[in-house]
């Protein structure tokens, strides 16, 4: 047995406050690091390239004479891709193939109709023109990161997809090099941090000035997104992963051991809960998680994340499993039960759900086509998983006819005329027929 | 002729720079507004109840012994909506049934689908739980927006509604309470400011915690809205409004003069331009400018709108036109020409867009269907009107057969592997046939 997974039941008096407990993540911000990226933001924001180099400079320590070095071709992206091993290359163009082709399920259509009277409503759908995907450079540097941001805005129809990944020392990351030119990024720039932020949020002499900037960092690039949001738009503020699993107590322990573990190992601040009405069930998972442990190439950031934010949660039955679910709003959930679909009716609050025994996370993490860019921390109560939607905006078409501008215009004057608005209401009033 | 609005032309050599210091805006965040946002918020946070009542007998001036008789029953409502007249009653509910019409068509259904190995993926949306819904009190209380703001919740299918409107010195406002009517709000508390943000974030004894928290308010509750976004999630963060009128020179001047003006009458920092080919219609509209202004009840507003914000734009052709449309990316644009529907092609940015020299602006803020909460100062470029989708948010479904999750959790484990996160490759790699 481990001796450190926290081991709750809902029958226990005080679960509300355990579970709270648990689940509390402080997300307040380092008044330091703000100053920091402040700093940055303005001096990128009045002194265009010059100061991304700098910058470059001292954080990356890389030295070049100008930003054109820090640019990288679509040769060298394509170099890349002829050199990482066969089956990676293959890997990733299966993986590229089905995240394609699930996003191209959530393209949006334009849609308009016609009333009564000839007047027209509808809505016209429009991408963005031009997208920032931010990518982490040196250990956390994810090749399906690249693939889960960029497919989503080329599918959306994104003219021009814009990457920034640092490159610390020089050292380059020839397989998320491969994932760029597979997603068919635009154009690579080699800086990162809240000065790569700045750049595509402003502009320089040379990065282009994007609509909206996605893809993970750290608190640096975090904070600088928080801090350009309203100049571009923006994706979530990612906090750290979360994985809950609801098991009937028939799956194989080992198999669920792992799927925690594959949380865990990200970080010590992610998050791995399961929840089995079967207390039995939880024992052997305990066991199987001290068994496997001594395994993992990751153990000390596995042991570390479940002693800190683990938790095996007992419960009376699937029903208040799905309760416990509900009020975590997990980013993902694995149903993993005889009967996933009879309990899909009652997940209100998920990212993404993985539902039967075989369908492991990790499979939506790389291949499985959803996108692996989900709510975290109960965000999912409000939000939803990066998608061709947030790639694309939506414009209102409001077309009147001569007569419904008569007819409308009437119930527009009064409403105007009780708020006080009167230019509006003479505004409308103009299109009434006397 | 007014002394006093800008004109330029996209022939003069500065036309860039001069454009650009027209649209700045300046929405720095005030120190001491933060402080203070500050302060209410973790007085609510750990008070709750208590707090609130506090700062609404500071701010509000209103002095009662408990949460409870800050809410307004179902009955005080309905009876708001027996005492206001009979036409704006009739209006009210004209407008609302055409902005449920139109909301409808936004609504968003689930979809999956299974590939040839059994393998199942799919969406699943679903309604938040419960939305929160800030009305301003005072002068500037509109129940439009109560109609704009509430009923695309209602249709997203949010099972508790909950609108907050200040009543300082318990000034209640009936139009309004007869629009929550309406709209089918489910609670109506009288509390304001960040006091009320706060208690719809975090709940209080009374108030419950909501999931997203929409509708428009001062430099207090834009900042409290920002504070709290990530506990909640958060619609727009407005700036003033503005609207670009493209007309060809047709239109009767007078009615382009009170397009701009029912813009200009919100706020002195609200922007309204006007962009046309023909130089002799734009000095036709400079003069029905001077000759209605006299005549307007909000002159002072309109008058210091339109010399500080308001411009007239000379450009070579209608083509010229939408490029500097695009260029501002405006919250309302009115197409104010013969054929509308020639130009739609070029338009990329807008919030909404007015087709037809019957389509005023003001139609829009009303009755037309769509929705009055639109993207302000250029975010156009990437965020859309309110809607439907905003109070419902979607989970990924996977469901991989065992002969998918064979033949994908291969995939999964070179990338994993490749990745470094061996944890991940493990759990794949357990649902791979020997």
């Amino acid at each position: 047995m481990t001796d450190s997974i926290t081991r709750l039941s809902t029958s226990q008096s005080d679960f509300d406050s355990a579970l709270a407990s648990l689940l509390a993540w402080d997300d307040s911000v380092d008044h330091q690091v703000n100053e920091s990226v402040r700093h940055i933001l303005h001096e990128v924001k009045t002194r265009g390239d010059a100061a991304v180099l700098e910058f470059t400079g001292k954080f990356d320590r890389l030295s070049v004479a100008s930003m054109a070095e820090l640019e990288l071709s679509e040769v060298r992206l394509q170099e890349a891709l002829a050199r990482i091993p066969e089956d990676q290359r293959v890997a990733l163009e299966q993986a590229a193939a089905r995240v394609r082709d699930y996003h191209e399920r959530q393209n949006q259509a334009s849609w308009r109709y016609e009333d009564e009277d000839g007047t027209v409503l509808g809505q016209k759908v429009t991408p963005l023109d031009r997208a920032g995907l931010y990518v982490p450079g040196g250990k956390a540097a994810y090749p399906s990161s690249v693939l889960m941001n960029a497919i989503p805005a080329k599918v959306a129809g994104v003219a021009e997809v814009v990457m920034v990944v640092p490159t610390p020392d020089g050292v380059v990351n020839d397989m998320v090099l491969a994932a760029a030119a597979i997603a068919g990024v635009d154009r690579v720039f080699t800086i990162g941090g809240a000065q790569a932020v700045a750049a595509l949020a402003y502009g320089t002499e040379t990065v282009p000035a994007v609509d909206k900037i996605v893809g993970p960092g750290n608190i640096y690039v975090a904070t600088a997104k928080r801090e350009v949001f309203g100049v571009v738009g923006i994706d979530m503020i990612a906090g750290p992963s979360e994985i809950l699993v609801i098991c009937d107590g028939n799956t194989n322990p080992d198999w669920i051991a792992m799927d925690l573990f594959s949380q865990a190992e990200h970080d010590e601040q992610a998050q791995s809960i399961l929840v089995s009405p079967d207390g039995a069930f939880l024992d052997a998972v305990e066991a199987s998680i001290a068994k496997l442990l001594p395994t993992m190439e990751r153990e000390e950031i596995i042991r570390a994340s479940l002693a800190g934010r683990g938790a095996l949660i007992q419960v009376a039955d699937l029903k208040e499993a799905a309760q416990v679910s509900n009020r975590i709003a997990p980013e993902h959930l694995e149903l993993s039960v005889e009967d996933p679909e009879a309990m899909l009716g009652d997940i209100r609050h998920a990212g993404a759900i993985f539902m039967g025994r075989y369908t492991a996370e990790a499979l939506g993490d790389y291949c499985a086509g959803p996108n692996h860019v989900l709510p975290t921390s109960g965000t999912a109560r409000f939000s939803s998983p990066l998608g061709v939607y947030d790639f694309q905006k939506r414009s209102s078409l409001i077309g009147f006819s001569a007569s419904g501008a008569d007819r409308m215009g009437r119930v527009a004057s009064v409403l105007a005329r009780g708020e006080g608005l009167t230019a509006h209401a003479r505004s409308a009033e103009y299109r009434i027929n006397e």
